[in-house]
Parts: structure tokens; C-alpha cells; sequence
């Protein structure tokens, strides 16, 4: 699977539910730990304006991760929000199941992965993204790869070309362009 | 608006006042969480000096940021930084506040920002610089985008820059370059 | 030692336990330090999920390092590595000891170093090999070079290597790849 | 000054005391915060390495640091380094009465560093050095720049190449090489 951005655009305009991986997409992959085996992450400043820019334009937020960390949900907290599945070594049934709570078919869903365990959400959903540095075998599977790494703005790239391709980008940033 | 670097340093000159942001400027952007939600930040050694440097020669300093944080506190409070704004949704406000209280104008306020957010101050300032790896749009509001990156540099070019225009420079330095 | 990649294959078709070092191999190098002493490190989330494959393919899992910290136990527990080897600044004796115990040949381990520490075992393992980013020493005494540094998924390509040289790759991913 | 890098080895040989700064030079000039304004740093481990052969092979080591934390004191102590002089504004008096301590010459003396105020030392003793990606003043002022980056290897590259210009690299290798 190959698309054009074209074709992205055309999948983004569909897209009612977003979905981020943590470890390589929200993060660069790296894991910190600490003597008694406590973990940190680092997240991106302008992800996570992004991820309230894309909310605020009516667009349900969700993680799904392999790992479990209290690290996230205090990063998810803060960003508002609301649908964060942790320890999940299989994604795709937590997908069906967020999609037949929300009321929203897996074709109106954005999932932004890095790494083979996100292949299967990434084949379901209407519009599947990796990050620049993601895993060489994912590229066949999505229909955009962001020029930003994760971690480093990848998922920002990822709000912005969904209210992009919703026409309610310009809207979101009026408060700053127009101030 | 795109400035020549000659256009740059004639409104270097004139600033009595240089602000800057702190998440993707004084750092990477890069937000370190632990498990109880503590925060940390890395800031660059390199910038540090160069805000005392610019202190020294008679400027004032000043952050305003979106978030906020202890961590900022406490490395503001070690460079000598008196003008601490944390928690700022509209930065615009508070800089006309901070303006006013010292009797400074606008025009000789200089101020470095990363994202959309910064784009109200950028606008109303004498001096409105980016970090090189700043949001795309930016490019169009500020005089001038530092060669370094956020948390890599980029205070400490835009200080140079501006103890430069001002002739102060080389007397700053002179403690190191003629001891 | 200049071997092919062929070599290289060849080599890792025979392994049956896999070594990794860690700072500079499992981690980018970086030995954060806080002010009571304590230790926190940063493991590449990829690097796990190509250990736990390799792993369930059939092959042993070990790390043999100079240094000595808890962080170490804590993340090798995370992954299921059970022979962890810290503290030992001649890593050979260690080696040898443990294919002994395990009634594994060295012929038929793989090791993968970044500092002139390793060459003992380097000279002595089936398969060598180091980071990208390897004291420049090692390129002579290793059959590969990978092409991610350390801490940035040079594990994961040595994993990979290994599963495809022995034919198991593609049943490790068939639970991502055919969901 | 410009020297050649045969005039930087016939320094090198002379050199009985190697003095490192630590921030940008040790590390990558990365100061980490946390919320109550306790400090972390990054070292890199192989700079470690290298200078345990470097002291190993005869060589005194010290550093001298404008900041002052207990993290510098924790990982100098790990590496056996009993010099250590932190909080000094100026380090050219600390420098002296240093060389005076231990009888030995500044001309003796090799010093690397990242910043304006290494400049007073950097011309005093006789093997002058900076990082790759030191502050552009220090290019003058240095016999030689590391192609290594602060807290990336700069330090091992200092310490290969005194013992290189010694005839003691490879005896201090040979534990490795010959094992």
C-alpha cells in the first residue's frame, strides 16, 4: 500500500478518531530507568500543542501501548486526553472495541505506529501513519510516512495534516495568527 | 516579513529588553515525566552564560511560557532571571504588562519563540527571532532565525547578537579574552 | 577480519546465545548521574521487542558489562534475560564460564560490543560484532558492523540478523504480519 | 594559534597533567533539571574509559568547573580522579596553584574545554584543546579540536592521543589487543 498525499489527504478528511503509540511515535524510543526500576519518558513541547489543536477541532484523542507506565497517564492527563489503553500487547482488539463504544468505524479512524506490533491496528484503520524513523517494514503498510521523527514532531505533522485535509486548521490557529 | 541580518542588528540595538520562551527554545522540547508526573528539563550549559553575559551589559531578561513548572524557577533563579511568567495561555498581555511596568516600548523588546503561540508576541516586538528548528510558520514573522537549534545554542546566538549590535560584546568578553 | 555479509550470515546461522554489552550497545552511552550518586539509563524500546523475539525463537539472552548497577537488573528482569553478568571487568572468564554452563560452544555465540573492552570476547565469539558507532578498534576484529547505533537500534539489526540467518524471522513476526 | 597536529603531538608528549571542564566537554552541555532544583548529568562511557588508561598510564587528571553539584563529585570519585575544583568563576588561579601543588609546568598542562571562559587557561597551558563543537572563539586559541563532540567521545580523543604522543597507548591497550 502506497498512497499519494493526495490519497492521504482524501483518508484524513474521513477521520472522527486519532490514535497515538507512545514508545517511538509520542517518544524517541527511549526508555529511562531508574535505580529502583522507576521509568521516565520524554515527550515533545509541540506535539502536544498539536494533540490540543486537533481536539479542540472535534477530533477524538486515544494511545494504545504495549507498556504500562503511570509516566503516560500523567502525560495524557495534562493534554486531556481521555482514552488511554496501556499494557496492551494486542492493539487491534482494544481499537474494535474504543470503535464500537465511540460509534465510529475503524475507516474514520488515524493511527501513527513505529514498530511491526502496530501492523495489525495499521492495516484496519482508514488512515495508517509511521513516523520517519519507524521499523523498514511498516512502510508498505501506511498510507504517510511524517518527515518528522518520533518524538520529534511527528505527531504534530500527523494533527495538522488531519485538520489540514478538514479545513479547520486555519481555524485552530486563528487565535494566534490573528491575535 | 523577512529581515536582512543589517536589518536585524539595527533593532538589536535598540533593545533594552530580550524574552524568551522556554519549551523548544531554552530546551530541545523535550519534557521529561517520571511516575508521580514530576517534571524535568535539560537546559544548555552554553546559553547560560551567554543570558548572564547579556545581564551584565545592561539588558533585562525576561521568560513567559504556557507551562509551568518548579524546574523553571529554579533555573531562572540561578542565571539571575527576575522576570519569571509561567502558566501564560496569551503571552501578548504580558509582555504589554511587563512593558509598561518597566517603561520599555514593544519596539525594544526582543523575543525568541519555537511554535504558533509565540506568533502574537513575534508580532508586536521589535526584534521577533525563531530557533532554526522553529515551526514552519514562523519563518515569515520573525527578523531572524538563529543558526543553533532550541537547547542547543540558540539563546546564546541570539544574546551575541544583540551585545553585538550594541557594542557591547567585546567588553563583555574581555574578562576572558585579555585575562 | 573483514567478513561478508554472506559470512555474517553463515556465522549467525549457528548461534544458539546472544551477548550484548551495555552502555554503548544497549544504550547510546550516556551514563546519567544524579546528586546522591544514582544511576538512570536509557534503553531503546525497539531493542526489547527484537530481544523478546529472539528469545522466543529459541536462542539465550545474556549481558556482560564492565559497570555494575541496578538499572541494569531492573530493565534486563522487564525483558526476561536471565543470565545478567555485571561488574566484570574481564568479560571473557565470564563467557567462557557461561557457554559451559550451558553447553554452548563459542563458536556459537554472538556478541556485540562498542569499546576496546570487548575485543577479548570479540576475538573469541562465532559471531562479533559492534555498533555503528564503535571505538573505530573493532572494526577489524567483528564480521559486522550494524547499521544503528547503539542505543538506536543496533540490537534490534543484530536480533533480526540472527532470526533471518536461521530461518525463524519471519514465524517470530507472523503474529504482526498475518493478524 | 594554529598548530598542525605533529605540533599538537610534541605537546602531547610533554604532558604530565590533563585537566578536563565538564559542562559541554564531559558532557553534551546539557544541565538537567528536576522540580526541586536538583541536577543530573550525562557522562558517556567510554570517555570514562579513557581516562582510566590515561591516569593509568601515569598522567595526573583533574577538572575544573564554573558550576558546582555533588553529580561531578560522584562520577569523578567512580573514575578516580582526586583533583577536583568546581565553582570556580576563574580557573586560572585554580590552574596555577594546581601546577604549583603537584610540581609540574603549565607548559606540562593539558586542558580541553567548550567556552569563552576556558580562553584564560586554554592560553596558559602548553596542549590547548577544544570539542568539535566548541564555542567558535575557542578555534583560535587551541593546538587542536577534537572531531568528537563534547560528552561524545572529545575527552577519550584527548586521552588517545596524549598516550599516542607518549608511546603508552598501545601498552594500555594491550590488555585488550593481547588478551
Amino acid at each position: 500500500m502506497r498512497y499519494s498525499l493526495q490519497a492521504a489527504y482524501a483518508k484524513a478528511a474521513q477521520v472522527r478518531l486519532a490514535i497515538f503509540d507512545v514508545d517511538g511515535v509520542l517518544t524517541d524510543g527511549s526508555i529511562y530507568i531508574g535505580e529502583q526500576g522507576e521509568e521516565y519518558k520524554a515527550f515533545y513541547a509541540r506535539d502536544g500543542l498539536g494533540m490540543k489543536l486537533l481536539q479542540a477541532s472535534g477530533v477524538e484523542l486515544a494511545i494504545i501501548t504495549g507498556r504500562d507506565t503511570p509516566v503516560v497517564d500523567h502525560r495524557m492527563r495534562a493534554l486531556g486526553v481521555n482514552h488511554v489503553f496501556q499494557g496492551k500487547a494486542e492493539k487491534l482488539p482494544v481499537l474494535l472495541a474504543l470503535c464500537e463504544q465511540l460509534k465510529i468505524a475503524p475507516e474514520q479512524v488515524a493511527y501513527i505506529g513505529d514498530d511491526v506490533n502496530d501492523l495489525p491496528v495499521l492495516r484496519t484503520v482508514g488512515l495508517p501513519m509511521a513516523v520517519a524513523d519507524a521499523h523498514s517494514l511498516l512502510a508498505d503498510h501506511v498510507c504517510w510516512q511524517t518527515q518528522a521523527r518520533g518524538g520529534r514532531g511527528a505527531v504534530r505533522e500527523m494533527c495538522e495534516l488531519i485538520m489540514d485535509a478538514q479545513g479547520t486548521l486555519s481555524a485552530q490557529l486563528a487565535r494566534y495568527t490573528e491575535a
